[in-house]
């Protein structure tokens, strides 16, 4: 294979993706605005900031440049947090051709317009094929070779099936569906509900707790995503259930790890800060509460959170609220 | 409240519950055929063999008189393993009046028959309204107040709620689901899922894998649950994801505990000699094997886990197995 795949981002997950193209003969290039990650890629073959103890092979070089990075690739991978996606889309808008496939591979909503990030992509790119790709899938695994499944999925299938051939290897399994709107908003959801679990460890709440937390948000997920168009079977799947087990229950979650500070009093700027990353979950509960607002969909545990995020609501009571609602009957 | 209670068996769950129900001012006398339980129990006020830790409070008696426990009793709770149910089901007839209600927390099926345990009980005690009590509920945190969600069922809906204002508490929330098949189904089959989570666990995978695992166990329990007359909504309810949630990814699940201790070369015996106590999935695995070849249900984890059990397959190839079998489009 001698595909060119240009990253744009070297965070956790796209540098976690980047190795194993590279490991698998791929020439990859990685841009990222931060000179220190560039040189840390370049030189110390480890991205130390993101991807710390992860040998970076020499199939990967990484530029600040970001035209010299897109042109010639066959593939840009946006790994960019969701807030950045429209910026950058519409940045590489005059180095891109048409043939050259989009994948993004961030997890949100656009928080002003409520609009899906494939949506955002189309706006600024309108003659690319965008394909998303999804999945419990944290990077740290990804790059030490754990077994991962993920999903692709497109408007365009001969695009989401190159992107599955192009990802594909014995510990890493793509699978495709359909059903973009139902990947998408599965994705975008369940950090809501990651960052609502976590609190609830955080706190020191059990595994009872949790899961009949995650229960109920996945009832969440289901509601809004139907309104949005998604089918009740993605949420069943890999990208629904299944991310949202693994970023409910993983410590390499960043939305858990938030929730957790939180829950034990943090604010939400000091919880990101302590993370040192974007925390998605922040931004996708904001866009969500405002979504479901227009919507009239009940997302209680989407309102509880905002309550506590944006309006000082201390988490304890938060929690307690939502374990305690008057529903008698499970079929609520 | 002076409701007399009886629990038949002094394992953590029953042990859980009855403490929870003394503390709320009810009777409570807890049969056990071990003396040493017993002893424990009534003198030592802590069951140190299945519930360390916690205090026994004042309002419960324990004995290993099965008669002088169930006589008088408005309620009886089988808090026995699933293999038992029938005996100790057979045991009491003689002892019980019909206005008794029987309450089952143990969850499996019936090895040979493939029967359901409250059409088990209901083949012994025919006269008595019969409630299962399944969900998220570690007898570990119960213990501890921490808050827990459960659902009831039963084909008698006022036995049901009666069973649900019993057992409810502002940490212990009690629903009612009409739905008793999809509640036994999930309770069992997810033991089964959470071995296999356990074995990958074991071998050393990591979340991406489990979570895989994860989803396509709801996809396995749908199947064969929604064959035997269950509804969806169960299966995406407490007694089925949240239940397989607690299960898969708490080290209070013995299931689990077992599966880790497999996935590190244990035999199924040794794993059980170890947890010390009965390992419903090992049973449900053979059970429900049986069950799916005869009903012609596709259950690979199943199918994988019992060649693992039975058939002395290496486990670390069996999960490889199922992460790689070739299905390119996630709707399966």
């Amino acid at each position: 294979m001698c595909s060119k795949i240009a990253f744009l981002g070297g965070g956790s997950f796209g540098t976690a993706l980047a190795i194993m193209l590279a490991k698998k003969g791929i020439e990859v290039k990685v841009w990222d605005r931060k000179q220190q990650v560039v040189d840390d890629i370049n030189i110390k073959r480890e991205n130390i900031k993101y991807l710390h103890g992860a040998v970076v092979p020499a199939g990967i070089t990484a530029s600040t440049d970001i035209e010299q990075v897109v042109k010639d690739s066959e593939y840009i991978v946006l790994a960019v947090p969701s807030h950045v996606i429209r910026r950058i889309s519409s940045d590489i808008k005059k180095f891109t051709s048409s043939n050259q496939i989009i994948v993004s591979i961030a997890k949100g909503i656009e928080q002003e317009s409520g609009k899906r990030l494939s949506e955002v992509i189309k706006e600024e790119l309108a003659d690319n094929p965008v394909v998303i790709l999804s999945g419990p899938s944290h990077a740290e695994e990804v790059a030490q070779d754990i077994p991962t499944t993920v999903v692709v999925a497109s408007e365009n299938l001969e695009a989401a099936e190159k992107v599955q051939d192009l990802f594909m290897t014995n510990k890493f399994r793509v699978y495709t569906n359909e059903d973009l709107v139902g990947v998408e908003i599965g994705g975008a959801v369940k950090n809501i509900i990651a960052l609502a679990a976590g609190i609830s460890d955080g706190i020191g709440y059990g595994d009872n707790t949790k899961a009949a937390l995650m229960t109920r948000g996945i009832s969440e997920i289901v509601r809004i995503g139907i309104k949005l168009g998604g089918k009740i079977e993605t949420f069943a799947g890999l990208t629904g259930i299944g991310d949202l087990i693994v970023t409910c229950t993983s410590m390499h979650s960043r939305n858990r790890r938030a929730g957790i500070l939180i829950g034990k009093g943090a604010t939400a700027e000091e919880a990101t800060k302590e993370i040192g990353m974007v925390v998605e979950g922040i931004k996708a509960c904001k866009a969500f509460y405002g979504l479901k607002e227009r919507l009239g969909i009940s997302m209680p545990i989407t309102d509880v959170l905002y309550k506590v995020l944006f309006e000082d609501k201390d988490p304890k009571y938060g929690v307690y609220e939502l374990m305690t609602r008057d529903k008698k009957d499970e079929a609520y």
